[in-house]
């Protein structure tokens, strides 16, 4: 199969982890540790409660069409601290080396009550996350680049 | 039981799904043909992440109270493409006809770096979105239509 | 292990609960019923969606830092009603006396398509709301008030 087709593929959540990231632990490193120690090689975010900061994000400018352009991407960095409002997104293993490929979308709530996030490209935890992760067993996925959409996405085999 | 009544029951979520939605696929009429084609009754979106494009979402303004009238609902209409930051939701049975019936909530973000969203009316995708589904086997529950709120409400048998 | 230490504990999330809240319930209240009634001791919010309103939030100052000062936390007030587009969170027993300790993260709609939210203080259901809680089973967490966050941590035992 392509990564250029739809497909839904029946997998497992048997095996559940619970995470405590401490302050100043970089998020995408912390993560792609806990994957490794553990041997969850594919998995999602299930739940994630904290606050972060240093972060850098992307969003598409309006209009944008595919393939996707580097300068349709816009690159936004904050140093925060941040209430963590939703962390979503996966894990799966690149085909190129086996190591995860994280990808993670995050919505973070500002002092004037106003919501910012994006593409979560760098974060630090700032007071401690609490991260429930799923893992996906049964799953044959792999992630390889696209030329289409400039970001990794999934090779089902 | 009524549709005005508070409930819990239990269920299990043993049937997972991961599926890849590709560029232009309407989302509703993706899930809905995801649900059918794999026997899906019940379930809700454990997980989701991707961009979206051609949004229409609603909100209610201010100070709106129950019942909620259609011109307490404002409807906003966007071309995007916006990254999708969250998707809540859920889909059950229509009592009337069987039909799934699929609610969701949409956070999405922009250039600017702010968040924008509501209850999710229609959407396409725009770089392929990577949705994981959890069935809810055990339950009995149907939705029908509320004349209070307005929407599609849960029935528990 | 003290709660100034990151942990990893794998657990199990074999029992889930699909719940309506109705309008006017208090969401707090309503949860910590829920958990006591279904012998719930930890579980996260694994879906959620309806609408709230009557709610206080508060996020951080930019640059605040640890530990965070009572000034740096600044508490929001709205009426709404809202549409609940995403509420992650969980919920474990107080190490003092074993109360269901709820740590809940909302985003909310707003009609001009604007997004608001933060860390939940308080909270009523408007439109029914549709919430699955999934248990943590297999978990030796508790929560304990942190002197350098000033928020309860979790103490994994």
């Amino acid at each position: 199969m392509t990564i250029h087709e739809p497909f839904t593929e029946e997998v497992k959540t048997d095996e559940i982890f619970l995470s405590r990231l401490m302050p100043g632990e970089d998020l995408f490193a912390s993560l792609k540790k806990i994957a490794k120690d553990h041997g969850i090689g594919r998995g999602i975010i299930l739940s994630a409660i904290g606050s972060l900061k240093n972060v850098v994000f992307v969003n598409v400018r309006p209009h944008t069409g595919i393939p996707v352009k580097t300068e349709d991407m816009i690159e936004i960095e904050e140093a925060g601290p941040f209430e963590l409002l939703s962390l979503e997104g996966n894990f799966f293993p690149s085909q190129e080396d086996g190591e995860p490929v994280i990808h993670l979308h995050a919505i973070l709530g500002t002092s004037s009550g106003a919501v910012t996030g994006g593409h979560l490209l760098k974060a630090r935890v700032f007071t401690p996350a609490e991260i429930i992760l799923g893992t996906l067993a049964g799953s044959s996925v792999y992630k390889v680049k696209s030329d289409v959409t400039q970001r990794m996405e999934l090779l089902k085999k």
